[in-house]
């Protein structure tokens, strides 16, 4: 195999079939695996199925802490996940640019392979395109993904007095992004939260009947998911700036570069609405049987229906936090 | 709204939801449809589901015939149909060039919606990403579909005396965006096939069981297709030249061309391999009930184990069609 792809290993004959064989089928199939067919047949008892898309097209392809296959799969999983599902299969669609380096490729899906092990998930079919230099900036990848829905979960009206998680520090995966974009001569640890999140439906399994609805705060940050939930709930938000975590060195570089880490995107953190007076013990269980050590109420409802999310600031102020109205960073996911 | 597409309208804040709710929404959501969700969540009493997914990066995105949605969705409802399954749920990804058209993107989103309503099957979950200009060609679309297996269709093993038939003529798809592409000054009718073919499964549900495999022959053409269902298979495909059904107009460009019409793809055409003795039945039905007019029995499968495919020539003589080497014609669909 030649070690930068050609526009035949897209053209659906003998090249595609070759790239299917030793790179996808090596780095994520099964053994002898045949991949004839266009779709792949399952069957299943559950009656109650999450399905769900996103495509990638995060700039580098490679940045701490994670690639663009790793983020593919995690973020497919974590869509399933806020609709209370365990993760069934998964596909991965990808459209690649004429001379993207083979070794590479085969590293992306070595990524994808790993999550899905990790997780119990399969991809079970896929589709490979490639389009001319120039075309396109490397490699973008779609994945869709079907998962169970747990009968614990039934997502509910949001009421005054429901409080707000979230699962662990924010803004890392944003800011690790803008320190690899742009080669940001900072000093830092920091690295991608990009991870899958599927195992918070099995652990939180018996408080799931109080959990009113859970978002994973990607593009947008935490400040826009906040504003659309707030916008559907009908109901205003009030965060507490103090209880916001946040890492020192995350909190440092976004000062230095002038950005509100509240916009920037997590790709391994969960927004949990909970009934009121249920956070304290969810907060527990995410941190004794969760792993996650860092996770905090952030907030909750209020009575007003401004449909606004407020922050208490540290200094004993108010702000309000608009949904993100202009790019961030773009291509972060 | 602008009338071309920018960075902010792939980062997930205000203006996605402006996107989201102004054209997709409108071109193929329901009334009043509300998308917080990341997931779409359905029940279904079906126990053996088919699931694929197909990302497009057709050039020209506008051709005689049909566009990057209208193949988007049909090639998806397509490759359902391949598992003998009717179409239930689509997704749809688009990855969309900074400056594209919005007007364009509206037409391409209504023709979806059209697809989608004639053939009974919705848009659920979707996603939508910007990328800089120069980053990528237009637009890209990637859909993947999850279908109900009928239960009479089991595809089963291959043996010699299994009669092959084309639903209808073939290269259509491909000739017409070779026309387009290249904006060839050949005065002519031709448009692309383009079309879903879901209906098959319903129609000729009697005959389901005496189906062996259905294919729809896409990149690479019918002769790809053939050479990998004769690997699949273990023995050889011998075809019938005058069989092969092929309007004058596409077999006069072809020639002009100097391409083999065999590897140019259908996009609304189904190769059905049926046991032994059953090919007159099918294509009686497929003609009587299916409007498929010029549908054709092209071959067989013989007892030889090569696994080639071999072509009788209108002169007698005895060709071998290889699987597609080399790109005949790059970003097809």
């Amino acid at each position: 195999m030649t070690n930068k792809i050609k526009l035949n290993h897209g053209d659906g004959g003998t090249k595609t079939n070759e790239l299917i064989r030793e790179i996808f089928l090596k780095s994520y199939g099964e053994e002898g695996e045949v991949c004839l067919s266009d779709s792949f047949v399952f069957t299943t008892k559950a009656s109650k199925l999450a399905y769900t898309t996103d495509s990638f097209v995060v700039q580098p392809v490679f940045f701490r802490g994670g690639d663009i296959g790793k983020l593919a799969i995690c973020g497919t999983l974590n869509d399933l996940a806020t609709a209370g599902a365990k993760p069934l299969y998964v596909s991965a669609g990808f459209i690649i640019e004429e001379g993207f380096d083979i070794e590479a490729l085969c590293q992306i899906a070595r990524s994808m392979g790993e999550v899905c092990k990790r997780n119990g998930v399969k991809i079970v079919t896929g589709d490979t395109k490639v389009v001319e230099k120039g075309s396109a900036d490397g490699i973008f990848i779609n994945t869709s993904g079907i998962g169970v829905v747990s009968e614990q979960y039934s997502p509910c009206e949001i009421e005054p007095g429901d409080e707000i998680i979230i699962t662990g520090t924010i803004a890392e995966h944003g800011t690790a992004i803008l320190l690899d974009r742009y080669d940001l001569a900072i000093e830092t640890n920091i690295k991608s939260d990009c991870c899958a999140l599927s195992h918070l439906v099995s652990d939180l399994e018996i408080m799931l009947p109080y959990i009113k609805q859970m978002k994973d705060p990607t593009r947008g940050g935490v400040a826009t998911v906040l504003n659309e939930i707030a916008e559907y709930a009908g109901f205003n938000v009030e965060l507490l700036e103090n209880n916001i975590p946040i890492s020192p060195q995350v909190k440092a570089v976004n000062e230095i570069l002038g950005i509100d880490p509240l916009y920037l995107a997590c790709e391994g953190r969960m927004l949990l609405v909970v009934k009121k007076g249920n956070g304290s013990k969810i907060l527990q269980l995410l941190e004794e049987f969760c792993g996650c050590r860092e996770a905090q109420m952030i907030g909750c409802f209020t009575a007003d229906r401004q449909k606004l999310v407020y922050m208490q600031t540290k200094i004993g102020g108010k702000r309000v936090l608009p949904s993100l109205e202009s790019q961030t960073v773009p291509r972060i996911c």
